[in-house]
């Protein structure tokens, strides 16, 4: 791998891993399950998306880690070939399907059927190894927003005993096969200035590939992510990756940007597309509303996207209401397409 | 508008109106809405779909016609090119928005608000100028599968009154507004050889662009399908264009195009697609199946379609299990595919 920085201030780089490059600061869309929900990998490439995160342990229970390895891996699964990271399924230790955390790792209740899937840092790697993504996660533990100290203390030492198990496995599966994946690891500590800097130095002295910034957006306020983000910065290497986990907000990406982040994802394109709501340059358009019945322009003036360059604000407005997939699939796109390109500015 | 006949065995000719033409026979995607449920114009481009057929009874109650009118009409509001027939609404007394038939006309439930519409042939000539389609269909009176024999005479009858009505309706319009327009006129009769001789007489003494034949695709066998079609085919002139309303299935569409068929419209690939079902030249493929898991081949293999040149049997499978939209859409797209191709062999 590669992470090339071309300038420091604003900062930019060019980050290439397995011969797939991607340009820093950069925005990955959310295909959870190799799919954007609507999306596929021909709209990804019609918008100039670069890189995209899959979630781990969603696939491995649907289709099954081996199901992708033996189609030849996520990129030629879902016939993409952009840049792939993956998350571990440490987040979704806040979705519903979650049952309990363990000394070793966590549980869920599959929600294809009635097992369970136990997930340790190892067979983290392992999943994400067959699946053959770029990037690698650590599993991690996150504590809620609010969480206490005492609470957030003992899920940051968890985060940094699997973080070197992560490695550990990690480093193993590269030697037995070697791909090229990188693996990054990820700082937590909520919303506590002690915790957060000494997550910070204890993952970034790590041979990591990269650093994520997890726990964020969660609930905080812009404010109380900035000064996490602040707390930890020192620690950042310069000439590794950073990423802020889970941000999507325009104004937050702007804003961590300033700050020398390098990487987001976040589902909030298509969450707001799936309820009629569109970003843009003037901020957020209810596509739903009354007034677009017959307003031929497009969702965004001077937009370059699929659905701007096709379809009319009238005709997204009436997709919409008669709640055809299309129009999720429209909104999807042009929201995408705004993001992507608004983290470069 | 012209229909020139190209050669008379096997029939092939041009439809040509509003300078945009289809090659007979061909093949109609339903967009009921003005969508074809997760398929849009482009896809419909990509695919090579040169005729769809929207609905203006649903459209008249959502977005409204005058909408799609000041929208600059039906291609534009969809932003599609190529030949757009209308249906009138007659087929959906059979759906169950349907409220009662009344001597002028048919009456429904809205079913976007808590309104009743009253549909007159007067009324769905206007609503189908205002959309702005290539070809409406008169307003006729279906009797369903097994109706008896006064039903299905009395529903003739009607559709005959109404024939008239919509003729001299449309010829108004477009003597107001001129758009070049056509109008097809509707054959129904049951099974029933009188009848049905009786009403191709009828209709196509009368001065319509085209005739199509109703009230077939509705649970009878294909025997009865070939019967009633070889009652009226004495009637139909060589030189117009003849339609056969739901057909869809490929079996049925390439018997009566051997018949001189020249046009169909059914919701078949759409159905099938939300079901997982593939057509192909061997015959229909549950993708659903376990055994495609792992088979990196196209659906159907040789096939053109965006789906087949883009993704494998094992990621089609995958986006049908975790009911992903873009499953839905990317079966579609091959559905259509097949079946307008399949339409001209």
């Amino acid at each position: 791998m590669s992470f090339k920085l071309i300038s420091k201030s604003p900062r930019r780089g060019i980050l290439t891993v397995r011969n797939r490059s991607v340009e820093t600061p950069f925005f990955m869309p959310v295909a959870t399950k190799a799919t954007g929900k609507s999306i596929t990998s021909d709209d990804y490439n019609k918008a100039g998306v670069k890189a995209i995160i899959c979630n781990s342990l969603h696939l491995s229970m649907l289709p099954g880690s081996e199901v992708i390895r033996d189609n030849g891996g996520l990129h030629n699964f879902m016939n993409y070939n952009g840049v792939i990271f993956t998350d571990s399924g440490g987040f979704q230790a806040s979705s519903k399907f979650f049952k309990e955390k363990v000394s070793k790792g966590l549980v869920f209740n599959n929600p294809y059927n009635t097992g369970t899937v136990r997930l340790t840092p190892e067979k983290a790697m392992k999943i994400q190894h067959d699946i053959g993504s770029d990037v690698a996660m650590v599993l991690d533990d996150m504590a809620p927003y609010g969480a206490s100290y005492e609470e957030s203390k003992k899920a940051m030492e968890k985060t940094h005993e699997w973080a070197l198990q992560s490695l550990e496995a990690h480093k193993k599966l590269e030697e037995e096969n070697p791909t090229g994946q990188l693996l990054f690891g990820i700082i937590q500590g909520n919303f506590y200035e002690d915790l957060r800097k000494e997550s910070a130095k204890f993952i970034t002295n790590l041979p990591f590939d990269g650093f994520a910034i997890g726990g964020l957006a969660i609930g905080e306020t812009q404010e109380e992510m900035l000064k996490a983000i602040e707390w930890v910065k020192e620690y950042l290497p310069e000439d590794k990756p950073r990423y802020v986990m889970g941000v999507g907000k325009p104004e937050d990406i702007s804003f961590l940007v300033k700050h020398g982040i390098d990487c987001f994802d976040s589902i909030y394109p298509t969450k707001n597309a799936r309820h009629g709501t569109m970003l843009t340059k003037e901020g957020s358009l209810g596509i739903m509303k009354g007034k677009y019945k017959y307003d031929q322009n497009p969702v965004e003036e001077g937009c370059e996207c699929h659905t701007c360059k096709n379809f009319s604000r009238a005709y997204i407005h009436h997709l919409t209401k008669v709640k055809d997939p299309s129009g999720f699939r429209m909104r999807s796109i042009h929201n995408i397409y705004y993001l992507i390109n608004n983290v470069k500015k």
